[in-house]
C-alpha cells in the first residue's frame, strides 16, 4: 500500500469511523440526558479528527477476525477508545491544564460550554465509553473493559498528564518517552490490543499489536512534536509553535530534530516487523505505521 | 436493630470499607503511577465519609449470598462505587463547580493539590474503578461495569451535576426530585443493585433493590437539605447553610420543612416495604432506611 492508497483506506475508515460514532451517540439525545450535556458530548465527539485509534483496533480486527464474523464487539471497542480519547482531549484543554482555545481548528469545549460543563462533558463521555464496552453478553466485553481502564488510568493515559504538567519535568530523553508511553502511547496501544482481543486473536498476536502500538505510538508523538516546530497551523489544527511556547519539551528541543527523525524512524521499522506475520507484507498496517514519519517530510 | 445497634453495625461496616478501600488502593503506589497522583487519590479516597455506597452494596450481598461463597466481587464492587463516588465529589468541588474549600472537615484536593491535579486525580479515580471491577474471570462483571457507568453518567450521576449547577433551576418539586434522582440517586441505586448482582440474586430481589435504593436516595437527599437547614457544621463536615448560600434549591426551600419531613418519611416506607421479603423483618437495611431521616431529629 503506498502513500496514495492509504490516503484513501483512511478517507474510507475515517466515513467507517464517523458513521460508527453517530450511530453509539444518538441514543444520548433521546436518553433523558440534560440537552445541553448531551450537545456538548456531541460536540467534541463529532468534531472530526484522525481517528487514529479506532482506526487501529478496527483494522486489527478485521486483519485477525475469521471471515464471516460479526464486527459489533470491535466496533464497540473503537467507538470506546475514541470516546475516552475525546473526552481527555477536553480536559487536556481546561484552563487549569493547557489552557488551549482551539482544538481540530474549533473553540475547545470549554470555551463553547463552559468550564464546569467541559468537565462534566469529558467525565459522562467516559462513562459512555464503559457503557459501550459493557453492554452485551460476550465474555470479552470484561478483558476489554479493563484493557480500557488500565490504558486510560493512573498508570497510563491520566499518569501521562500528569507528568505532562508537573513543574520539575527533567529534560531528558527517558523522561520524554515515559510521559508519552503514558500520555498517547497508553491508548494507542490498548486500541490495537483490543482490536485483536475482539477478534479472538492469539497471545502472539496480541503481543504483536502491543509492540506495534508501543512502537507507532512514540513515532506519532515525535512527529507531532516535529510538526510543532515545522508544520503550520492548517495541518495541526492548532496554533503551530504552542508546545514550545508552553515550555513544553518536545523531542527536537531534547534531541535535536534530526536525531528525532531517526528514533522516529527506528521506530517505525519495529512496527514494521511486529505485523508483518500479521498482515503479510505492505498491509494497511505497515503503510499506517510508515504514515506516522512520512505524513510531513 | 434498634439505632444503637445500627450505630455499632455501621462502625463495623466503615472499619470493612476502610479496610477493603486500603487494600484496593495499595496497589497504586507500587503501580508507577506518578507518586504525586497516587498521593492525591488517596488523600480523597482515604478521608473517611459515611461510605454509604460501598456499605448498601456490601449489606445487599450478605443478605443475598448463598452461605460460604465468595464475597470478592462484592467487595470489588464496593469499592468501585466508593472511587466513583469520591472522583464525584472532587469534580464538584472544583472552583468551576462548586467552589468548595472544605470536604469532610478537610480542605478539598484542588485547595491541596491544585486544580489540574484534582481534576487528573478524579479522572484517574475513575478509571481504576473499573480497573477492579473488571480484573477477573467471572461473568457478572461485565454487568456490574455496565451497571456502574450508566449510573455514573450522563443519565445518572454526571447528568444530575448539570442539572444542579444549571442556570436556569426551576424552584420545583418536579425537578428538585429528578434532579437528586440522577445526582446521587442513580449512583446509590446502583449500589444496592449490584450487590445483588455480585450476590446471583434473583430478578425480583433486583427490583426491590432498585426500589429501595431509589427510595432512600430520595430520603438521605432530603435529610441532607434539612440538615444543611438545622444542622452543624461538625455533623455536616461542611459549613452550614452552604446549599442556600450558593443559591441552591433545597426541598425545604421549595416545599417547606414539614413537608419535607412528612416526603423523606413516605420515602422511608416505600423502602421498608421493598427489603422486607429480602431480610425479614427489623434487619439491617431497614435500620438504614429509618437511619436516614433520625440521624438528625
Amino acid at each position: 500500500m503506498n502513500a496514495l492508497e492509504l490516503q484513501s483506506f483512511l478517507r474510507v475508515q475515517q466515513v467507517r469511523v464517523e458513521n460508527l460514532l453517530r450511530s453509539r451517540a444518538e441514543p444520548l439525545e433521546s436518553s433523558g440526558a440534560p440537552v445541553r450535556l448531551a450537545e456538548a458530548m456531541r460536540y467534541s465527539l463529532l468534531a472530526g479528527g484522525k481517528r487514529l485509534r479506532p482506526i487501529l483496533c478496527l483494522v486489527f480486527a478485521d486483519t485477525l477476525m475469521p471471515q464471516g464474523s460479526s464486527m459489533h464487539v470491535a466496533e464497540d471497542a473503537a467507538c470506546a477508545l475514541e470516546f475516552v480519547h475525546t473526552y481527555s482531549l477536553i480536559h487536556d484543554d481546561l484552563p487549569s491544564m493547557d489552557d488551549d482555545d482551539l482544538r481540530r481548528g474549533r473553540p475547545t469545549s470549554h470555551k463553547v460550554f463552559g468550564e464546569a460543563m467541559a468537565i462534566l462533558a469529558g467525565d459522562a463521555l467516559f462513562s459512555e465509553a464503559f457503557v459501550l464496552l459493557a453492554s452485551g453478553t460476550e465474555p470479552v466485553r470484561s478483558s476489554l473493559c479493563r484493557e480500557l481502564a488500565v490504558s486510560s488510568g493512573a498508570t497510563g493515559m491520566v499518569g501521562g498528564q500528569v507528568l505532562d504538567i508537573a513543574e520539575d519535568r527533567p529534560a531528558q530523553l527517558d523522561y520524554l518517552k515515559r510521559l508519552h508511553r503514558l500520555k498517547t502511547g497508553a491508548l494507542v496501544r490498548a486500541a490495537c490490543r483490543m482490536g485483536v482481543m475482539a477478534a479472538g486473536g492469539s497471545e502472539d498476536a496480541l503481543a504483536r499489536a502491543d509492540s506495534y502500538g508501543d512502537a507507532i505510538g512514540l513515532a506519532f508523538q515525535i512527529a507531532d512534536d516535529i510538526l510543532d516546530v515545522t508544520g503550520s497551523a492548517e495541518a495541526m489544527g492548532k496554533p503551530v509553535g504552542a508546545d514550545a511556547a508552553a515550555g513544553r519539551h518536545t523531542f527536537p528541543a531534547v534531541i535535536g530534530l534530526e536525531a528525532s527523525w531517526v528514533l522516529a524512524e527506528r521506530k517505525v521499522s519495529e512496527a514494521l516487523a511486529a505485523v508483518e506475520p500479521l498482515e503479510g507484507k505492505d498491509g494497511p498496517l505497515a503503510a499506517l505505521a510508515r504514515y506516522m514519519v512520512e505524513r510531513n517530510r
